[in-house]
């Protein structure tokens, strides 16, 4: 099995950080449009919003962890996603995990590209100067 | 093992990104700052160029694929680094990988992170647009 594995810095408090990845106003704004029914979260893509990835809140430890599991989408085949936050001089360092991938396929690869995107670019924005780059201002490869 | 891995399509052709992986002029464009001597090429990274890397390219073939082994700097301990290069219905599409890492550490999943950023941001704003963001314009993660 293989995993995603990213590990950025940025320049926010865990709590801010921790805010981003579990409400619908903090996703929305680096990742996709984001809605809410309780512990399930719809995150829509593409031109009309066609493409849905429905993500099951499995676990969070407040400004430490968030466990998804994916539960509608391209992704229910694979394993947790797993953001794991800790104090850095700088304010907060994140582990960002996707695990469970039998291969390092082109679709992984191309998750792996993506998500570099997401975190590097468009979170470490958003809670570094307030805008991000969500769905659909995220470069197309 | 594990290797670092991303795949990107970018609007330009084979050609030309061919030549952003394999000239000074390109590589400084979207890396950071390149100087070649024979089959060595230095890159120089840090606030004055004081953190060296150096490559040493095994093999290329035009429009196709670059290897380079490290040879100097932080990655003497780990593999091959390997650009593929195919025909893409919008240009071409790149595939990356950096081979030979004992363990998915931290500094794995930064570097994993700041080959995201590279390839998906500033070598692909640099072909598809004439401006990249080599280093130090990227993000300090």
């Amino acid at each position: 099995m293989q995993s995603i594995l990213h590990k950025i810095v940025i320049e926010a408090s865990p709590n801010q950080l921790f805010r981003a990845l579990t409400t619908t106003e903090g996703l929305s704004n680096w990742w996709t449009k984001t809605e809410q029914q309780g512990d399930e979260l719809t995150f829509s893509f593409g031109p009309n919003g066609e493409h849905q990835v429905v993500m099951t809140l499995l676990s969070s430890i407040p400004d430490k962890e968030v466990r998804w599991q994916c539960t509608g989408g391209p992704w229910v085949e694979t394993g947790e996603f797993v953001f794991s936050i800790s104090v850095d001089d700088r304010g907060s360092c994140l582990r960002f995990a996707h695990h469970g991938w039998e291969q390092p396929d082109d679709f992984y690869q191309h998750c792996n590209a993506k998500w570099g995107f997401f975190l590097v670019i468009s979170l470490k924005q958003y809670l570094e100067t307030k805008i991000g780059q969500p769905h659909p201002n995220d470069p197309s490869i």
